[in-house]
């Protein structure tokens, strides 16, 4: 069961426009509680938007798939139903293992958007100062990531990576090129 | 579903001691070919040691559970039955997203272990000199975590933070201060 959620969790960044209840969204949040954490610290902070208006907001200081130099990101047609930001509140911690936090957090988002039947996509490319002004957030918070999520209307497909890892698009399918099992795998000490 | 493996992923230190075949593990590795990296990069690789020569060798480079000053950490009768060792490539990227890339990775490696009626602990204090001649890695790796894995043999229970957030044990039970998801979630836009 999870090994189909893991599969079916890819970067989708074009989504249909059916309503989703807020409320949802809140499902996903529940389970931050129960994630680890470097040192047991719990740095991380997180704003959710499933408002029209502040996702426009959100959606104009992200830059979308760096690999897709002739893509501006989705069309408005094709935008998420909602974002979740992770903030690092640095009252708590200032050190890198925020980052592994935060990376604990996402794929932890990601998984449950995908059992929810949702997808999303994190974007690092983010216009901070323009979205810390936009969600109005104190200083001691530092943007990590914005999550966007919703209902995926897009195809991807994975394939072997041979020299290049970058993603592509082809008559409208996005390929993303993996690396083999046995490159990751360094050793297997039996 | 997914829930209930969130939650019942907790960082386990003790262990019982039964036999695990190796391919188990194989199983959590067959997952990492399948979840995000930043830029689509790919720089994590990973070595898994079932083998118990070499796991007591790992074990004598990690410290663990720093809260608990008067535990040495587990003693021969509960230690792991497998490790993971989590390295960053660093001819493919040298910059901080690894760190997130590590923590997506390690997150799907505890909660897949859960899954398979397993569990474990990601540690970071590590002797990294000893362990990669242990490992007899190459020069472009370097060793960002060890994961730890096992049948679990403690009881976790959770509980909520005030303003302490060190875990403890009591009466041979592990208890982890958890924030309150109130404190976690900044705001939600609806």
């Amino acid at each position: 069961m999870l090994d189909e959620i893991i599969k079916k969790n890819r970067s989708y960044r074009r989504f249909a426009q059916v309503n989703i209840d807020c409320s949802t969204f809140n499902e996903i949040l529940a389970l931050l509680r129960y994630i680890p954490s470097a040192r047991n610290a719990q740095p991380l902070k997180y704003i959710a938007s499933c408002n029209k208006q502040i996702n426009e907001q959100i959606f104009s200081t992200l830059k979308w798939a760096g690999y897709l130099t002739d893509w501006d990101g989705p069309a408005p047609s094709e935008r998420p139903s909602a974002y979740i930001v992770i903030l690092q509140d640095k009252n708590i911690s200032n050190d890198n293992y925020v980052l592994t936090d935060a990376g604990i957090a996402l794929q932890t988002i990601l998984l449950k958007s995908v059992e929810l039947g949702l997808g999303g996509c994190t974007i690092a490319a983010i216009d901070k100062p323009k979205l810390a002004s936009i969600l109005n957030i104190t200083q001691n918070l530092e943007i990590l990531y914005v999550i966007a999520l919703g209902k995926p209307a897009e195809t991807i497909e994975i394939v072997d990576a041979t020299v290049d890892i970058k993603y592509f698009r082809k008559n409208n399918i996005h390929y993303v090129p993996k690396r083999s099992l046995s490159e990751l795998v360094y050793a297997i000490i039996e």
